[in-house]
């Protein structure tokens, strides 16, 4: 299969190495990698196995290696290309661009062995900072902005630099936590809150992520156990842990995403909070955050082992507050292992 | 002029409010925001003038609410558009999508005074910054690897969360310098190293943009004056100094991006360093980091009075060092302010 690439994910999925200027053309066996000047140093070092082209416009290159070749058919993702880049690539050539969407997530959807320790390491890394975040929280996050605490939970994801962060991180406090993907704002933390956050770090460029909703009492836990002192508070916490623990101990091999979908939905619906819960149940992660397979009410593909997604319900009421739980799962042998 | 866009900066540029999940539809005077749930509230407490739609599918809303209209004509940019998004919204529609490449970008070359107002006020954060960063590196900077300077750089351009980084900043010591775009070593810095730092932060979403190369002797200071040890090392740093003064202090309204480049370009080649200088001379500055005017070999646009745009030349010998430096100037009364 002849393919083309300009994504990083996809690149260094392929070649082991990416950068923000670069253009993968896979030739059966042989890979060539356009880049310009200022990565050539880093692409050399990096790159065993894979010609390395330099210049200034690598669509412009790659139209000429093309025009000089004998390559008839290409394959593409339609989802990668810029409309401006792919007429620059394509401009002149008899060459048919095959479109498949979503053609490197297809490629990546089941974990290697080798992968899924990655991943499974980026959790284990990811859930100590969690620990690490509630104590610093403990101590000096009280009386912060969300700006501040997501900037704390940014600096001690990243182990103050040692990793890169999966994406920016939602930390959201009462009312605000009720904006499923809330962007910081200047309410500041105080003790009997409920505070939602939801981050991940780059292990090796394998995406971490978890979300934990906490009461802040006396002290802080990014446990699964919380005691929060508003009744409603406490119904709606236990209703999404339940889709939580429901949805990731019955779901099996074989179920489509739209299965699982529904083993978390039930059980929010059944509570009464159904149209709450606005997003879909789940997304496959990787060198990507998000990935196939999808966990959603309109996802069919069958899941199968070696696949690592998350499962994370919510309920957000508009204006109060919003609950979600999040932790990532690999399938193996035909069940959710909890990363 | 009837426009449409998906690009942040160019819908923050229009209606005062953007999300990584919008279309703005900008017909006449009037202006249709399509986003999704996650989004609402937020949208509804920014946006004053224009109308919110709220959809799981911006692409496909939109198609419906073009199919709905009299519309028949609508420019886009086709480098905000992936191919598949495009095909969704064009999708069986009688409408004439007109490309225009950088139509934001063309739509904000010339800078309002409260803009530059904005970019003044970012940049004098920025070198602010930059005088405690050196500091900082003083005092705990030394024997850290690039990847922990990075992210003191990161900590203190963000003042610990305050502000939006402008760009992944580039810090690099020695030989990792001579790449012009480094990424993070495990380079440790020394004192008699060549630190070279690039880096901004957004203030009220306007970025910043600068870039110092520093001698690390007995103390550390990102300021233009510098002294080496190696007699070539200054001969390479007063060369990129005077193609920087040079080029701020001569160039003027009316001359294009190309003109300008040459007067830093001449500097460069008559000192025989022509060959090392593999990038152009600067580019505009605003919402986004890479804006219009382009001042390069190949920029034949001619300035005016509003635009911003940096003055970065540099020399890289590779495998040993690089040097550059990098003011934002802004173009005032024909002659170029330093921001």
């Amino acid at each position: 299969m002849n393919f083309i690439s300009i994504d990083e994910s996809a690149i260094y999925y392929e070649i082991g190495y990416s950068c923000d200027n670069g253009l993968l053309l896979s030739l059966g066996d042989e890979r060539l990698f356009f880049t310009d000047g200022r990565y050539e140093l880093e692409a050399r070092e990096a790159i065993r196995d894979g010609e390395i082209i330099v210049t200034n416009g690598i669509y412009l290159e790659a139209n000429r290696f093309l025009k000089g070749s004998s390559i008839r058919e290409l394959i593409y993702d339609p989802k990668e290309w810029n409309i401006y880049a792919f007429n620059t690539l394509t401009d002149g050539l008899d060459v048919e661009f095959i479109p498949e969407v979503d053609l490197s997530h297809r490629r990546r959807v089941i974990k290697s062995p080798e992968e899924i320790e990655l991943l499974k390491e980026a959790s284990r890394r990811g859930r100590e900072a969690f620990s690490k975040l509630a104590e610093e929280i403990d101590r000096v996050g009280i009386g912060e902005s969300e700006f501040r605490l997501k900037y704390l939970t940014t600096s001690i994801l990243s182990n103050h630099g040692d990793y890169n962060i999966s994406f920016e991180p939602i930390v959201a406090i009462n009312e605000n936590s009720a904006k499923p993907h809330a962007t910081p704002s200047n309410l500041t933390l105080k003790r009997g809150h409920l505070l939602l956050v939801d981050a991940g770090l780059k292990y090796e460029r394998y995406c971490s992520d978890r979300t934990r909703t906490s009461y802040v009492g006396d002290n802080i836990s990014f446990g699964l156990e919380q005691r929060f002192k508003s009744r409603e508070m406490q119904r709606v916490y236990d209703t999404v842990l339940k889709a939580h623990d429901v949805a990731i101990s019955n779901l099996r091999a074989g179920m489509s995403g739209r299965d699982v979908d529904r083993l978390a939905r039930d059980v929010i619906e059944s509570a009464g909070y159904g149209k709450y819960f606005v997003h879909s149940t789940g997304h496959g992660v990787g060198l990507d955050i998000h990935e196939m397979p999808y966990i959603s009410p309109r996802a069919d593909r069958v899941l199968e082992d070696g696949m690592v997604f998350t499962i994370e319900p919510g309920i957000y009421l508009p204006d109060r507050f919003g609950v979600r739980i999040e932790d990532m799962v690999a399938l193996i042998n035909g069940r959710a292992t909890i990363l």
